[in-house]
């Protein structure tokens, strides 16, 4: 099977790293747009074969993966749509579905065989020197097919997520895109919100020698791709921005209840247990 | 030098493990409220000797550290005043330090020889058995003097603070307060609320599947202990009040510009470099 990965970071290189580790027989395509990159590729091991053009890079394709930040998706969809081998299966590793979904419905010549995905799997370092092969090792694997969606792409897909070690999960691309809103971008978000809160403070100078663990695990996904993020942010606008009103409504709310014995205690207890109960059905995995 | 440590939890027992893994000559001296806890301690070798009546503890000691959650102090102190050895020094370890400097200024029979302190480093993991004699390496390790501080009070402190592998910084409890509030204590209440946030959605159940390495992190100071964030709350709720006000207005201002890529652009690059530059001066530490 030839699987094609079109951008060559992070995720895609670690897709890459991923399939070549497995014994399938998987011959892995990259495509990228310097051939710097193609090299690294090449020299991490990521793909047997690399292109700078995009038609190359698809013509054989029996897979196509689309790894782009969420907004170059439209543009590269566009441009592979006429080179396309008839049947090839068509899917995305982008961090919000509904807009790419929409897309590659209407650019692709047999939207059909489109289904959007994302790994629940990734780091605040990008780029392909950064690529593992283990990356998606236990991850949820998020596969949005449709109702016209062939049983045999489901289930080459399905297989595709499992050789790579994660745990493929049918979603619908709305009610993914405004459950990630909550559990991934409104983090992101508190990330770099909290970053610029304190840097922009008169004391900060002292606030940064005491900064410690806390604030360096919070303030973790701030240090991530700035173009991605902005790509989630204008793909997700709606639903981030109601999670951002909501949480702000919570923080004014805590911030009365700071003289609260049995309020802080409720609020601390109940949200330990909740913060544990789910770290270990995570490890239980 | 005896040194009697008081509250033998993560941070009382870390302290206990680190003074004794060192070449000075220095007994340790433990206090708790169980004997089960004393116990614990003397077999992970965090304590020389144990005792549960706060008396016998601070009989002999020449440095006495209060480790227990901060709303515990008050009590600690007030009960150990009159069994301090004369020229017996004091310190604490909370992570607030305007209210307990007060209190000890009120209740010590010497206000001169207690210094406030702080060590910028933790665990969401308590108790003794999470207990590490490197959790201070590298650690800032806040101390607040008065003006009326000898010399020698301040320079035997420092010499413990050296001796565990951390670096003293002397600095102003008000200006700590402030400052932790932002750093420090604003983290945790955004990690709790974003899991009460979270886990009261009608969507959990889904979310929970798909959150991933992002909210793990940004979470992670929900599980630490219930009491000492509780206690923070309290002795610190002007501070923290106002960090959680500018914070929310902070977040509706962006839930304003999520349609604006050059707005997008400049804040999550700015942001990455701030944090990247954090990171980097904290590691060359």
């Amino acid at each position: 099977m030839n699987v094609t990965i079109i951008g060559l970071g992070l995720i895609g290189g670690s897709l890459g790293l991923a399939l070549r580790a497995t014994d399938a027989d998987i011959h892995v395509i990259g495509w990228d747009r310097t051939s710097q990159t193609i090299d690294a590729a090449l020299d991490r091991g990521a793909i047997d074969a690399g292109f700078v053009v995009l038609a190359d890079a698809v013509a054989r394709a029996d897979v196509v993966v689309v790894a782009t930040p969420v907004l170059a998706m439209r543009e590269v969809l566009t441009a592979i749509a006429p080179d396309l081998k008839p049947g090839a299966i068509v899917t995305d590793v982008a961090s919000t579905k509904a807009d790419v979904t929409h897309w590659a419905r209407e650019l692709l010549p047999a939207p059909e065989l489109f289904i959007g995905g994302h790994p629940m799997a990734g780091s605040e370092r990008s780029g392909i020197t950064h690529a593992r092969a283990d990356l998606f090792r236990h991850a949820v694997y998020c596969l949005t097919p449709a109702s016209d969606t062939p049983p045999h792409v489901l289930a080459t897909l399905e297989r595709l997520v499992h050789l790579i070690g994660a745990r493929p999960l049918q979603i619908d691309p709305l009610l993914h895109d405004s459950s990630v809103a909550a559990v991934s971008h409104l983090p992101f978000m508190l990330s770099a919100a909290l970053v610029q809160h304190t840097a922009a403070d008169e004391r900060w100078e002292t606030m940064r020698r005491l900064a410690a663990t806390g604030y360096r695990d919070v303030t973790r996904l701030a240090s991530g791709d700035p173009v991605m993020h902005r790509d989630i942010c204008l793909t997700n606008a709606a639903a981030l921005r109601q999670e951002l009103k909501e949480f702000a409504g919570l923080l004014d709310k805590l911030a009365d209840h700071l003289d609260d014995p049995s309020f802080l205690d409720e609020f601390f207890l109940t949200t330990k247990q909740q913060r544990d109960a789910w770290l270990r059905e995570r490890e239980e995995r």
